[in-house]
């Protein structure tokens, strides 16, 4: 089987926080909301329903898994999640925390504004607190 | 158990199309884009993380079963999945046909525009032949 390749729009946009099975999870370096992805181990997918469903299962369960944590340790009002890919067709799960009064609230987070990156030590920071809580 | 109550917001914008097992699969009266969503019969959930272990993976199997079949009988280049819920807290699951040239593309289509009516005939025809194709 050939090594898992990641789409290098996403390399380049987000940090590895861990391998949560299935899926790396990877930070996105944009700071205005905590915001995540999953992205399946898996070459040339980019639709849920084209993994198997053994891996959909484990989506599944990385993807919840993700986002009460993430509801924890954000304390957000709602978590987004969402498989969009019109632009990177590599299949990626956003999941995001969302508050009242962040930008674009309550509106969508894709394609609003832009990317603020986040600070280094607040990366690390959410990185390790998000890995704890998991 | 108390009859689930659907949101009357939702009830206002969509239109059933049939029950898939745990979810009421409803199109979107908006036809701007072919787009439905799958509510899970269930009341005082907003996340899917709140759902039972065997709700989540029923959730899964009808949303993965739903949107092949939309991407089938449209041809979509990408089918966008969703729970977004800031605005709706019960949760809904959208699940949405896109093309490239479409409103909004490749943003998302939460959020953009307003809404256009589909026509009666439009409706029932594009009802009866996504419940075909499950």
């Amino acid at each position: 089987m050939a090594a898992f390749e990641l789409d290098e729009r996403l390399a380049r946009d987000t940090v590895l926080a861990t391998v949560t099975g299935l899926c790396q999870l990877r930070v996105m370096k944009d700071g205005r909301w905590p915001w995540v992805m999953l992205v399946p181990q898996r070459n040339g997918i980019s639709e849920i329903f084209e993994l198997t469903p053994l891996d959909q299962a484990l989506l599944t369960f990385e993807t919840n898994m993700v986002a009460a944590a993430l509801k924890n340790v954000t304390g957000a009002k709602k978590i987004n999640v969402a498989a969009i890919g019109n632009i990177v067709s590599q299949l990626h799960v956003h999941i995001v925390a969302r508050f009242e009064g962040d930008p674009n609230w309550p509106g969508p987070i894709w394609g609003h504004g832009s990317a603020e990156p986040r600070g280094e030590t607040e990366m690390q920071q959410f990185v390790e607190t998000l890995t704890q809580a998991l």
